[in-house]
């Protein structure tokens, strides 16, 4: 059995490893992991990934879980251009000061903002206090601040003249909020010419393909099925503050 | 002027970067900002660090933030035993894979232990809810439990055989909570032992020594200083839930 993928496109990274998988040309099974269904709880895929989190990389009997270890292993094993993922010193180490930054930064703000907009109240029924939801799109402008500022400055990409794997986490973590009605290319300038660059980058069919499941979130109808609700709520609870 | 490392040894990261660092003979310049005292929000500092977090690097011109970034440019400029980050693309992405995992897992659990248990009482004067403190130790408890489960299983150490930065990344975590007086090792031998390994590893004194500053926390008197207990207040707020 060659490379397996475990991905759901609703998820910001899957949709990063699904776009550098596909640009690169890289042979892969898609086993899709609907998170919305609680698929991740499933025994079978606990035994591809203890953490039950997607995405995750079945390569042989080799498992491996967390998107960014995974990007850098199909890099690595693939021999992606040099750009996705410099072999340069300086070039490499501003590549990991995104990839580590954004954990805790935009990771978590873009989760949180899609979540409290659009997939609390309208799918899962549960209000959101708009006090929460305020603080939360504040703290995601702050965030947007600091990607301008420290990283993408002036720069054609975020880590430089070239499109790296920064990029691809970055722009599937902002299409999260988008997907929610989040407007936050359009009092950004710099940061709207990046999303397009990027975009061209990728190929705008590859970059819609991604997006599709994401983009159409927004039409699903409410969930009604009462376990998975409660389930999903418990699960969810740490997206709540 | 050569390396320079913007380190707080109360920090845990910054602790994995001195341990590093020394463990390999890199020399380098310590510049010690204190976070109780606000140093990272000098404008001098913002100069190293925009993000105004430590640990920061600054070797000549190039400027760079994150741990996980610091660690493996380290690694990289001053050619570290392979051990510490391998080359083998199967045992780095071992690596990658756990640097990864803990920023949202260990690295937030043990932050809020430390604090709740002991920083906000005991310096800031600040109460903690009782049901608060109890669900942060037991989403500790259950990380650790995902340490020992996904990452150390029955290896010798986090990643395999030999020490690497994912061991200096999670013991400098783990002696944050231990700090506060919780005692993570008791009540588990297979992690206790792996806590004397890397102890061994990386020397007894040289790990004495990393963790003087935060081993010494519990008896600071309480913070006087109204205007940076209010400015502490406010930004360590987010460890509050």
């Amino acid at each position: 059995m060659g490379l397996e993928l475990y991905l759901d496109l609703m998820s910001q990274p899957c949709r990063a490893v699904y776009i550098f998988a596909k640009k690169n040309d890289i042979p892969f099974q898609l086993r899709t992991i609907e998170l919305l269904k609680g698929q991740h709880y499933t025994d079978d895929f606990a035994q591809v990934n203890p953490l039950r989190k997607v995405p995750a990389l079945k390569d042989g009997d080799f498992n491996l879980a967390e998107s960014v270890a995974i990007l850098l292993y199909l890099s690595r094993k693939y021999k992606a251009p040099d750009h996705w993922y410099p072999q340069d010193l300086q070039a490499r180490a501003r590549v990991d000061e995104y990839l580590s930054w954004q954990h805790t930064a935009l990771r978590n703000c873009c989760t949180r903002a899609m979540w409290q907009k659009m997939m609390f109240p309208k799918y899962l029924g549960h209000s959101v206090p708009p006090e929460m939801l305020a603080a939360t799109l504040a703290e995601l402008d702050r965030c947007l601040q600091m990607l301008e500022d420290k990283f993408l400055r002036d720069q054609a990409y975020l880590t430089g003249s070239c499109i790296s794997v920064a990029d691809l986490v970055a722009i599937t973590e902002l299409m999260h909020p988008v997907s929610a009605g989040c407007k936050i290319f359009e009092s950004r300038p710099k940061l709207e010419a990046w999303r397009q660059r990027v975009e061209a980058a990728v190929g705008e069919k590859l970059f819609q393909e991604a997006h599709a499941v994401v983009l159409k979130a927004k039409d699903m109808p409410p969930l009604m099925d009462p376990t998975l609700k409660k389930n999903l709520m418990l699960s969810l609870q740490y997206l709540l503050h």
